[in-house]
């Protein structure tokens, strides 16, 4: 029995697309030519969604759908078509500060569920040009801009406490997809789960451990706690490197359909977890004539300029911008408080930095041993290589976790990195974290 | 001109009141009688709506309708008439879990703004009980009882997240109160502004000094960004004893209109902060007819019995009825997990408790150089004296809110209140706070 939908709602299809466009009188227009003239192709590697790319004469545009259920699962896991609509708000309103970081829209069609947006090309997903050890050198730059805006003029720091709870209340809906999040990062990675899965039998035992350590679990709770209570700003919600495409030249930030008004920190570790899950992972791709080590280094050396910039950038925002009702600027305006209030900000970020690096070890941990699996791991055929890499992952995750303050800096977590790629040659068991104290001693920054 | 009201609206009166209420059959007959035999009068203590007190020869109720202004200030502050609407869903929020320590509401009339509701007879305002120094020996315990099940129930710890978002997206409309707030408690006081005034001259030096403290006001702004960010449960919003009306065997608490989903220390502090100003007040309203000691050892014991019976309760629930998404139990079955979660549990609390002293001393500063006074110190008719009492509430507020760690339990605050209360003898200038350092080594419980 197909899943109720509201009235005047139908998938879209490559037969019915370019009746569709021919509507809006604008695209039709980007497109070029006659609707008969337009090439309809349908993505397939969507995991919710129905997604189109149309060619004309003149030009492109992409229709993105929600379907009442899961693509990949299919009907059997319904879900809401409302998420298309909480997509386009955020596109619009993150469009407001960071504009040409994502793609432009040109069109919503509320009764659809669907968004008519640019077509990005000649753009891949950023995960799939980490894994063929593509540098990118204007990402850091850019998604520490995306971030630092997006972040910084949804919150408290920009906003009227009025015009922030304005845009909450909208997001307050956007239940179903933030319930996904909250079960599938926060909570089943952590216990029994037939959802869950991951690299057998090699991983059992750490999964096993994972289960049985109190530790993690109530670290993983905490986080889960703000995430259901802290509405520092508007964020993506869902900010991995496959909801990023990418040129060596130019960077946009698509698939916002996770947001809401949630902790900062959770789109900055999931940025930051998806890159060291990919420097991890390359030791699984590498090959005689595909050595992965420089592209490693790029990787980590990324990671870090993605926090020092996008730290640079927020606080330049904080510095210059600060119109909400945060930290009024007239109760600091003498000198004693410009300086006090200059040191408050850097604290602010070290908390920021924190609270990122939790939230990046559990987007890494859900990515090993829950559902949802990067092809970052997945793509390593030998499962004991690829056990080895996630080993690695799950063992600096779980001390980014647990033992935060061990990396006061983002130094920290790119020298452990690479200290737990050398120190850690066998895969699963338990003997990876019991190793956790020794990191801290051979970390020359801690 | 007066202000804009939607159709429909239209300020009660005396001669109004009987045909509304007659309207509502159920009400009639509470009331007995004619609609002509009902006695009506209208209060006047109330400093933002009209409330009337009806009576009949069967029973009487209590009428309190909006007003679009602030009605102790006049059409100048219009304040909007959506604060009925919010006060009437949080008591009937608040009301499934706390039902017998709210007035009951018999009828909520969206047009008028008004809620008519049960008349609380003998019962009067708790702060005017105090002043005359009246013991509620039931006070501590009820109050603890609405503080936990009142944040509980409506927190992570006991709602589903899509429940609780429900709830909060209503909430989010109520910014005009929430501004209030922000503005009265957590800015004005510490900077110049028409509306702040104090105890003149006496307590020109402190106000000018918290003015120039930059500690102070970072700390404050901690805690206002908090009240704009941590959505942890439906918070009252404006907890003070002018919003308990009492006897000496049942409490009620009234006039939820600030409400919204917010940090839980903010209520908690708002109890502890007034009783704590109470205290202090004492000074100035013993007489050799009257004197004030034993009372003063009864608030201050209050004050601990309060917290500790707060936290009792909220923890028992915890225990017992942790329905909610936040640490969710299934992660914290084994022996070990259930008594690291207990640890958990108690650690959140302490937190807690920082969170509300820092809410308590905001409230106590903003009641003595801010706009809004408390009847505890204004009916000091010497100005000497209720300096001396303003100067003590400053100075343990003050470190309260500066070096909140030096109060990890609530038997360091009360033990501090009595200590301020014998070693700052003279009002004014800055000698009180340069003597916090001499608090620490003081007291016996740090």
């Amino acid at each position: 029995m197909p899943l109720k939908t509201p009235a005047g709602y139908a998938p879209l299809d490559i037969a019915s697309i370019p009746a569709f466009l021919s509507r809006q009188p604008d695209i039709a227009a980007r497109l070029g030519g006659q609707p008969g003239d337009w090439q309809v192709s349908e993505i397939g590697d969507g995991n919710l969604n129905l997604v189109f790319l149309v060619r004309g004469p003149a030009g492109g545009v992409c229709v993105k759908q929600a379907l009442p259920y899961v693509r990949l699962v299919g009907e059997s896991w319904p879900m809401p078509l409302q998420r298309a609509f909480f997509e386009h708000e955020c596109l619009k309103e993150h469009g407001r500060h960071v504009g040409t970081l994502l793609p432009t829209v040109y069109h919503y069609e509320p009764a659809l569920y669907a968004i008519v947006m640019e077509l990005l090309e000649p753009h891949i997903i950023m995960r799939r040009g980490m894994i063929q050890g593509i540098v990118y050198p204007r990402f850091a730059d850019d998604i520490a801009r995306y971030l630092a805006r997006s972040l910084f003029f949804t919150s408290d720091l920009a906003l009227s406490a009025a015009a922030k709870k304005r845009r909450m209340a909208v997001f307050c809906d956007n239940t179903e997809l933030c319930k996904i999040t909250e079960d599938l990062i926060f909570t089943d990675p952590y216990m029994i789960h037939d959802r869950n899965r991951w690299t057998r039998p090699q991983l059992d035992g750490i999964a096993a451990a994972f289960r049985a350590d109190t530790e993690l679990k109530l670290a993983v709770s905490r986080l889960k706690l703000r995430f259901l209570t802290s509405a520092e700003a508007l964020i993506h919600g869902d900010l991995h490197t496959g909801s990023i495409m990418i040129t060596e030249s130019d960077t946009k930030v698509i698939d916002p359909e996770f947001a809401f008004f949630g902790p900062m920190g959770f789109d900055i570790g999931a940025v930051l977890g998806n890159l060291l899950m990919n420097f991890f992972s390359q030791d699984g791709h590498a090959s005689p004539e595909s050595p992965r080590a420089a592209y490693q280094e790029w990787v980590l050396a990324t990671i870090a300029e993605v926090w020092v910039k996008f730290r640079e950038e927020f606080l330049a925002l904080w510095r210059g911008q600060a119109t909400g009702d945060a930290y009024p600027g007239a109760l600091f305006a003498d000198a004693r408080g410009k300086t006090c209030l200059e040191e408050e900000r850097q604290a602010y970020m070290d908390r920021l930095l924190a609270d990122s690096l939790g939230f990046a070890a559990a987007k890494t941990i859900r990515r090993i041993l829950g559902l949802a699996h990067n092809i970052d791991f997945e793509w390593i055929a030998d499962p004991e290589r690829r056990a080895l890499c996630e080993t690695r992952a799950l063992f600096l995750a779980r001390d980014m976790m647990v033992n935060t303050p061990r990396y006061p800096r983002i130094a920290a977590v790119v020298d452990a990195a690479r200290q737990v790629r050398q120190e850690v040659t066998g895969s699963g068991g338990t003997a990876g974290w019991t190793r956790t104290t020794d990191l801290r001693s051979h970390n020359p920054t801690l």
